[in-house]
């Protein structure tokens, strides 16, 4: 008798687990259950979705139930799973359209569960107009509320990567935006000096950035609002569930910071995503210190017979050699890949990340890998950082522009930690090769000789990461040993 | 009494070693000696200089002698250095502006004396209107002959990095541009799939590409050459030594191959460029196989206290660990850095080279890195080759465009050998990432490892290095083992 693999989530790590493990194992019974109404769809394109530049949301969807089936793949949409029971290897499934719940049984198990966004604690998250970006729903959602509301000013909680993608979609249509996060810079993946260039290049394009200011509440119009206060204390009713008008909730007018107000008719929400856990933490399944279900290197659990891949579940760090919470697609799409094989009878490692992002907004690209020097110290490592004002094209040619360049890096042995690059031309993705470098384990001497293709229009003949672990290089020769260096 | 150094030219290898040195040891007498008027110029500038981009030719020149003196460098222009006695350690010196001639006594040599174009034995290649271009003057006449004799019809001999770049600075001045090769393909470091796309992107510009033909003759006007034919022959004086007209030589009208004949005002001899061993070789120092000077990996030639750097030297390959041929500015900062280090007293090595390139042709951008499928296979090495056809933007993404990657391995033990990319958007340094590959000795394996960063503005999930570099490796795992194999 075949055997049967369930699989929780139909998405980047979900569809490639099924994928490879029906590749490996042709007789496997595979069973895909997703709870939203979309499986197999790319979520990094929801911001271009909502720009406009992408048409129609169809051309993020890769894959259908059909395209599946075709494949001996059973993938069922509206399907949540909401209980495991380990010892009898049973799901409890609920169809959400038809309400109806049932049990399955598996053999192997893949959790790719995903991530959720976790609203913080904000009074007035219910408001029409305010969202959150996670899922086919949400995408169309957002994009129903620009061409039928045709809101003038928006706000987005959050300046990392979905907030300033967000700020260009939303910019696009015509809307004055402000960024509002808490922390005392944009994307906090990168290092202070480095995000002051971003900051800048935000402000530059119209974006108004409020930094170090945390969101108090967002509010509905006035009156209504007032009223809306009133009744739901008569009901002892949250503010959020008192209907008004419209759709049946109070629009979004105002956020309100710890330094004034905003006005507002769309809020994005773009802080927060954490890894879906709770089904598995109630199951038995350990949770690692990053929060996202621990796995070892072929993505098991501690559990046997389940596995755990993408936004859902931890992975381990090429730098420190340590777990490390790493959401992003081509992570989802390998560690889907190394589950759906091992899930299937094969014994296949997954190799670890630098810890690669790339984003566009506006005219900027941002990229980073491994640790910035904050991070590298709050790990306790001994790190410093070389920044390096490189040049897009060489410096007599017109049209160049600056890249900035951070190398990270520990001074002790010279090994590459980590880097920054941010520019609005021919950034391209020279972090790659920094990518590399860390996957190589090289010093900053080793990264300082790669032969790196020179041609004036992509430019200086000395490549801004070159010149950046040169720098690096002359500092250690600088720097006195250990032995005469003062205690700290 | 403080040593005296003498630096044999000084563009990129000579004025890397000047700088190196002195800030190796203050105490050093050095002494630069360069034929043509300028040193330290950016001579892979000058397509962009003649195109018209780059509005002076002062913009080309990084230093001056007045600067490198008050480095305490003498750097002296419109010398020639025309002998050496190794024994004495003596160079004679022309100065070429007044005519004088004398010697000079080293402590220290280093030869930096670059490349120069060999111009193939064809007829005609002294009319006017035909030019090489190696050196400020070189780029100054044909700017002037741009602007001056306002040519429509363009041919360039050789389809390499000069040809292609100085194809689309023609273009831009309004001249219809022929590239003639002798070759079956353009571009001779890739492989023939890949430059037949160099070709299809040149074609869409229309540019006119003869390849596998060997050009004849150039030739003048009709009853003019008639008569320089006559005369000549009267003289038994060459051609070319016949003045008719003008500035005292025939203008070039036609150039003939072996299969027709191609108007031409203007004629770009981009083919020969050829290591300056003369004044070496007549010395006694060592040329290599590859027909640059032998040095070893500290630059030292044969010779005690004579140095070799930059496009008059060999270098040697990462990939094959023996002597080769490349090359180009960093090549020659980097091996002047090092053999002026190394002529101050130091012990540094130069970390050799993987064979890096990029060019920008019209919209395309053309790079490659260690060796091709082809030129492995000519070095008795077990090649094979991926060919991927990637995506600049995310498959969704409106306006992305075709990056074309040939992955180069040996499938035996997997080692990445080289690569090319080629595309019109998006294609940045990728080729960076496979230098690096190459330098830390990768299977294809490793290589998929990588952690490159995504985001649907710079490509697919799936970079096509990275798609590349799984599909080398399933390839690998297809391929039966050596024994199962028959013998070719």
């Amino acid at each position: 008798m075949s055997k049967r693999l369930i699989i929780i989530g139909g998405v980047a790590a979900g569809m490639s687990a099924a994928v490879r493990a029906r590749r490996t194992n042709p007789d496997l019974e595979i069973v895909v259950y997703e709870k939203s109404g979309y499986i197999s769809y790319g979520a990094c394109g929801f911001p271009y979705f909502i720009k406009g530049e992408i048409p129609r949301i169809e051309d993020l969807i890769a894959r259908t139930p059909a395209d599946m089936a075709a494949q001996g793949i059973c993938a069922k949409v509206h399907h949540a799973v909401t209980a495991l029971d380990p010892a009898r290897k049973t799901a409890r499934v609920l169809d959400r359209q038809s309400g109806v719940e049932f049990d399955d049984h598996w053999d192997r198990l893949i959790i790719a569960a995903g991530a959720y966004v976790q609203k913080p604690p904000i009074p007035g998250l219910g408001l029409a107009g305010v969202f959150t970006l996670r899922t086919v729903e949400d995408a169309l959602a957002i994009r129903d509320w620009l061409v039928g509301e045709r809101p003038r000013r928006g706000v987005i909680l959050g300046a990392s990567y979905t907030g300033l993608e967000m700020a260009e979609a939303l910019a696009a249509n015509g809307i004055a935006v402000t960024l509002v996060d808490a922390a005392q810079q944009v994307m906090p993946n990168l290092d202070g000096e480095i995000a002051a260039h971003v900051r800048a290049g935000l402000e530059a394009q119209g974006v108004t950035v409020y930094l170090g200011q945390w969101v108090r509440t967002l509010l509905g119009p006035a009156l209504a609002d007032d009223i809306a206060h009133r009744v739901a204390a008569r009901l002892q009713a949250p503010l959020d569930s008192v209907a008004l008008n419209g759709d049946g909730r109070l629009r979004v007018r105002e956020v309100v910071t710890g330094e004034g107000s905003v006005p507002a008719d769309i809020v994005i929400v773009g802080v927060g995503g954490r890894p879906n856990v709770a089904l598995a933490q109630a199951a038995g399944i350990t949770i690692g210190q990053t929060g996202a279900i621990a796995v070892d290197r072929q993505q098991r659990t501690n559990l046997p017979d389940i596995w755990a891949a993408g936004a859902a579940a931890e992975t381990w760090s090429l730098v420190t050699g340590a777990p490390t919470y790493h959401p992003g697609a081509l992570t989802a799409n390998r560690q889907g890949r190394v589950a759906g094989a091992n899930a299937a009878g094969g014994t296949v490692e997954f190799g670890g990340v630098a810890g690669s992002s790339i984003i566009k907004a506006f005219d900027m690209t941002i990229s980073h890998t491994g640790l910035s020097e904050r991070q590298a110290r709050a790990l306790g490592l001994d790190a410093a950082g070389v920044v390096i004002r490189g040049v897009s094209k060489a410096g007599y040619m017109p049209g160049g522009a600056p890249i900035q360049v951070k190398l990270v890096y520990e001074p002790g042995s010279g090994r590459v930690l980590g880097a920054q690059i941010v520019g609005t031309d021919g950034v391209g993705k020279r972090i790659d090769v920094v990518a590399a470098a860390l996957r190589a384990g090289w010093t900053v001497e080793e990264l300082a000789q790669v032969d790196t293709a020179y041609s004036p229009p992509y430019g200086a003949v000395w490549d801004p990461l070159v010149a950046a672990a040169n720098e690096a290089s002359q500092s250690r020769v600088r720097r006195p040993a250990p032995a005469d260096r003062q205690p700290a």
